[in-house]
């Protein structure tokens, strides 16, 4: 997606250790005409995948998510990290390593919104290493429900996230692709 | 908005202690399509207030406030709760009491993304007793910017916290004014 690259291009930092700071548009400011652009580019890269519910990470997942879940006209569950007073006892959770926060994080859902027979696309905004998203997907499975794709704003196609979802067998599209960072620039993957 | 308080009365639930469990579609669950409706709601109400820039708190603000921001075309900042490692040292940070965490929260923005100068329009999911978007409105002001208004989707008019934030001369808007809730059913203000 031309206009997200030429964003990141313009805004986005590459601050070391492998960390990309895009906190003026998608971390902590967020871009809403951008991000619904980026929605309606999820919804026409996914319209056939007959998903029914949108499954993504709370926090930065939140608005990507939400904006491709209004172009599919499909629900949208945000994992969460703490279990709040009003989920249920008995919850679908599972544990992930969160680079950026250098521990391990839960991710939790309530049985209530996520179930069998549900078709769910997973939208993050980052796919690095994968593995948060790999925590959701364990999420669906728990719940019976089936993967038909994952999702993200941002992929950082060096740190092999795309590699790790495909064996699974797991279709993977992501809206911008950096093959590398340095204080010389960011690249992005031409394929 | 009428749709909204249809939706409370369908989907919402009293769990006691003072909470309204609307977890099918604002907490845990979002549904983009109404999310997108209150949005447009929340930029009619304040399309002659000249803010800037939207200001909420993660995690259950980012889907309103980002539909609210894609309609008014302005960008969208959200409090962290925890500072990222992409953060600046130096950052606006204020302490706010959670009745849903039962404990006090930190709210912590970035000088980066709010300034003097800046007209902000806050949006949150729930207006209670107000201490959360008091929280937002402390940090706008260490900023050294100006609360044109506060918009929430749910108000608990029985928490009084309009008459505190009116007391501060802040105009309030909320989409659905509850009055009252227990055992017997939702109970909606009617002015």
């Amino acid at each position: 997606m031309k206009l997200l690259e030429e964003r990141i291009q313009k805004d986005g930092h590459y601050i070391g250790d492998g960390i990309l700071k895009v906190d003026s548009f998608v971390n902590h400011q967020v871009d809403p005409i951008l991000m619904n652009e980026a929605g309606k580019e999820f919804a026409k890269l996914f319209m056939n995948f007959s998903a029914t519910k949108i499954l993504t990470a709370e926090i930065s997942g939140i608005a990507p998510a939400v904006s491709a879940g209004l172009h599919l006209g499909i629900p949208v569950v945000f994992a969460r990290k703490n279990k709040p007073i009003t989920m249920p006892d008995q919850v679908l959770l599972t544990l992930s390593p969160s680079h950026t926060k250098g521990r391990t994080v839960e991710l939790i859902v309530s049985p209530e919104y996520l179930g069998s027979g549900e078709r769910v696309l997973i939208i993050d905004d980052f796919l690095a290493t994968g593995k948060t998203i790999e925590g959701l997907i364990r999420l669906a499975e728990i719940a019976g429900a089936t993967v038909v794709g994952v999702g993200a704003l941002i992929e950082k196609t060096f740190e092999e996230g795309r590699e790790r979802l495909e064996a699974m067998n797991i279709h993977v599209e992501s809206l911008a692709r950096i093959e590398s960072m340095s204080e010389e620039g960011i690249f992005f993957h031409r394929s």
